[in-house]
């Protein structure tokens, strides 16, 4: 079976985010990714689209529609430069509404490159952070290279676009971390059951309607020349104290 | 003046670890990391090629060789599918011998992902680590993806690809902590002002010649279902626990 140009265009849309809001799908490309999430509960495979040498090495789950195509055309559906193998498209897993008062919630200020916000999903996922509450000019966690570094946390953890600012006014009694340069040293602080961890922009931070709320401004410890840390990085060193630390 | 062939054909050529290795130069592109680039001492910048607007508004310093392209050049030169106004050529930061008796060496066995090698490189310089040593078989630092996320610390920290079992053989008297899954609570670790952090391949972790030198086998605790963390982001972690914390 021949994959339709009506296919191409609907899977070339939805790597923009307006579709894939609209539609409630998302792509993932090449194997790791693709394996990852035909095994994660909560996530259903609409469509998987593959070369017939992946689809006969691979044990797919039963009731998965899995479409062989040739290298060509999975060029054409693809958006990499050199397609691997195989292209699927998901729902976005649903999720009951937040409750802010379990746990802690990772906020997004802005975070911008793709590949952090998806580290920082799956980094949430290890901590068993269930939810992640981003500015509405963050990176889309659904971006297919946002969803290659989720490594199939997507699926567990609620990600959120809305005001972060506005939800936790509403909160006033919650712990709220800002992550900053020149805070106080993450070693005074101590472990949280609930709160709020505030993750700024790569280059600009956090910005003021956001900075006002904190009530730690915290800062990792370095002694080198750097002058500052990947987001993500930030993110894993900081809730490997406040959400794990004994 | 305008690029000419051979011109084009050298920094095409430094796409090539190969070449870079024989030149002894590496190349960076967009104007974040150059910048940055242009100011760490001990990397110098042989040529700079760069759109006429960015070099308005740039303040170079002295001495820095720089060639106006058009777009049209700065696409014939770059390596990147949308090029971004300027691209340099800098010779690599030339470092004394190491002395693995001082300091926490990281070595990295067979990492893959330049993102993550550069990332890596920047924690080190975050917390004042002096070296990394790499397998043959890692990523290359001066690849020009590593070299976006070193963020310019690749002027600080050196990179050594030799034998790391071989070399840690030598020194049997220091500790060996190795990053794996099912290991030891990372709580339970104290600071260490020397020896190494060994860190394992994205999917196949630490090979065994390599973990049969541990004297320590640290696990990051986690309560969630995520199989395993980011190597940068558990590189990481595991540093500000052992290089850091008081």
């Amino acid at each position: 079976m021949l994959v339709t140009k009506s296919q191409v265009k609907y899977i070339q849309s939805l790597g923009h985010k307006k579709f894939r809001d609209a539609e409630a799908v998302f792509v993932a490309e090449g194997p790791k990714i693709v394996e990852e999430l035909l095994h994660v509960s909560g996530i259903r495979c609409r469509q998987v689209y593959a070369l017939k040498e992946w689809i006969s090495e691979v044990e797919l789950p039963a009731a998965v529609p899995v479409q062989a195509v040739s290298a060509a055309e999975l060029e054409r559906l693809s958006g990499l430069s050199t397609p691997n193998r195989v292209l699927a498209l998901f729902e976005k897993p649903s999720f009951p509404p937040p409750d802010y008062n379990e746990g802690i919630t990772i906020v997004l200020d802005g975070v911008q490159d793709p590949g952090n916000l998806g580290t920082i999903i799956r980094i949430a996922d290890w901590f068993g952070i269930s939810r992640v509450l981003c500015t509405g000019d963050s990176a889309d966690a659904f971006n297919a290279k946002a969803i290659q570094s989720t490594m199939g946390s997507i699926g567990r953890v609620q990600v959120i676009y809305d005001d972060p600012a506005g939800i936790m006014q509403q909160y006033p009694d919650l712990p709220v971390y800002a992550a900053v340069l020149g805070g106080k040293e993450l070693y005074g602080i101590h472990r949280t059951a609930k709160g709020w961890l505030v993750i700024g922009n790569e280059s600009k931070g956090i910005r003021p309607g956001l900075m006002e709320l904190a009530t730690h401004r915290i800062t990792i410890p370095g002694s080198g020349k750097a002058e500052s840390l990947n987001a993500a990085v930030a993110t894993g060193i900081i809730l490997s104290h406040l959400a794990s630390l004994p």
